[in-house]
């Protein structure tokens, strides 16, 4: 804060209230207009500002000094931070707020409330802090990732030719959530919906020979899970085969690679090269971060350059999605240490479904 | 449109995409940065602006007349948006946006790519027209209203003394992914915990005498269900029984008084007068329209009076916290009718859980 000559932080987006305040205010799922706010001055008391049905909710898990309640309808979060900002003698201040995820109508009551204030964007900030994890944010995130690889490829094991992309979505839908975590975005596509990327499942039925394609995406305890598996069913075909053992080598190689300092760009090279040499489609990135959010920095694209540092928790995913034929992904998810990386989890080779 | 003078809308909250498109690009719950936008002008064609790894996920179910693919990383859903209005040559026309739901960064990405335009707050005028539904989205709501329903009723049934609330959050978990659906705020609070909005289950072990309040929170096909239920764990206390039965009567005089034409105050009204007459503490709503979100208009709260209409989907939850004690709710989804209502769940006794 003092770097960058803030006098306090507004932290409202979702991902940033659990990376400050160590706690979801629950509406912040479900009723948009619930917003919530913590108040982090550089001197001072902290606070999270809270819709005042869910103060005790919040409360026993919250983090900051103290939990500010408004009353729904009547008043609102930037309003009561506004005033709490005014109270402290900070009406003048430099204020950080987060400009891509602040609403319009939000920022003008702000604006209006705090003429004399300045603003400035703190949204890359905070994306940077998030991207080093703290040990407890690494095991959280090391044990939601082994539940969906575990629970993916068991389910996988348990369906069969005749039964539909639904039935391998409820499994998984199921067994995660006895787990205690939560899909937010679980991907089940077979045939030519395995080129689709993210494919919700579907009644279509598995046939023999198609491909199918998971990703189990969830969260627990703040947390998100994101490891995608490949399929076959019944006997994979030669093209099959090729195709998988391509993936799983660039896959390989990329891993080899992780370490503090390298860069995303030359990460993204292998992948980009291997596919183009392979006359395969490829995609835009072949990896992100992972955290309390699914995607954030860094990005494993051929965008700005970044290099890779200790604690970075990143996915490492390359795909190919064949449009109207087949799509395959092997998706894991790795630590940086100080020297290396450790794998969260690790795929093998390509499954099968009994046809 | 015509009436509030607009040449076009750009729809971009995820309730509305819904509702305008008929599909929810599936980021929209998991990457925050995936905007997305639906150009809705008032002559010419529709268009969904979805980043492009989305396109053939929206693609077959979107109602608009184009689905346009943006680039991430290069690209955004406001630029692009933007582009279009300039072809369409409507750089300078009033241009309805959700100011409650658009990021500061991106209105004024919007506000520098079309200087000459003028912009209007369209959030009110889309809430309205949610408020009153089809009868496919009547049937939707219905569907996944009696699903939440049954399984709470059931899953209460299925625990005992001695078992978690988080077991008992599982069960529901479970058999509503079982279903299709995926909840988005399970509430299971026993004993004091029962008194706390939005309480997610614990590890806490239900006891010989807790008061358990289940709350079935979930989306099925883009719809929600809002169903509450309270159970006693063994034989109910005299109290507990006069407790719900006073819930009851209140909630019994409310569905009486739903048609067409009654005012909301007047229905909050008939809650606090009982809850104040009876010395318990009540909430400063008991009602709200449900639909693709779970809390939309009409709020039936002692706020702006709002006359009820036929096809309105509401829940009518009256609900008391006695804080450090014990909280008891009964939540019911009703649809108002040409001339009455109809209950789309229907709460009966207290429920008990066995000891």
């Amino acid at each position: 804060m003092a770097e960058a000559r803030l006098d306090v932080l507004l932290v409202m987006a979702p991902e940033n209230i659990v990376y400050t305040a160590g706690v979801l205010p629950p509406s912040l799922r479900t009723v948009r207009t619930r917003l919530a706010c913590c108040v982090i001055p550089a001197e001072g008391s902290t606070e999270l500002i809270v819709v005042a049905l869910e103060k005790g909710a919040v409360e026993p898990e919250c983090w900051l000094d103290a939990v500010t309640p408004y009353r729904e309808f009547e008043q609102d979060a930037v309003s009561v931070a506004a005033a709490s900002l005014r109270e402290r003698g900070l009406s003048a201040a430099s204020i950080g707020i987060e400009e891509t995820y602040l609403p319009k109508a939000a920022f003008e009551v702000l604006q209006a409330s705090l003429p004399d204030a300045r603003f400035v964007a703190i949204d890359g900030l905070l994306a940077d802090a998030r991207c080093i994890k703290t040990q407890d944010e690494i095991d959280s995130i090391a044990s939601i990732g082994r539940v969906a690889q575990t629970i993916g490829e068991e389910c996988l094991g348990l369906v069969s030719a005749g039964d539909t992309e639904r039935a391998l979505g409820t499994l998984i839908s199921e067994r995660y959530a006895e787990t205690g975590g939560r899909l937010t975005m679980l991907v089940v596509g077979s045939g030519a919906r395995s080129a689709i990327p993210n494919a919700a499942p579907t009644d279509r039925i598995l046939e023999r020979g198609d491909t199918v394609r998971i990703d189990v995406i969830g969260t627990r305890d703040n947390y998100c899970s994101d490891v995608a598996r490949t399929a076959v069913v019944g006997e994979p075909t030669m093209e099959q085969q090729a195709l998988y053992g391509t993936l799983k080598e660039v896959h390989e190689r990329i891993l080899e690679r992780l370490r503090p300092g390298a860069l995303t760009s030359d990460l993204y090279s292998i992948y980009r090269d291997a596919m183009e040499d392979a006359g395969l489609p490829y995609y835009h990135f072949v990896g992100h971060g992972l955290g309390i959010t699914l995607h954030e920095d860094p990005f494993i694209n051929d965008g700005r350059p970044v290099m890779l540092a200790p604690n970075m928790v990143i996915c490492i995913e390359p795909m190919t999605l064949i449009e109207g034929r087949q799509g395959m992904q092997i998706e894991d998810e790795v630590l940086i240490t100080s020297d290396g990386c450790r794998l969260l989890t690790e795929a093998g080779d390509l499954l099968r479904i009994e046809a």
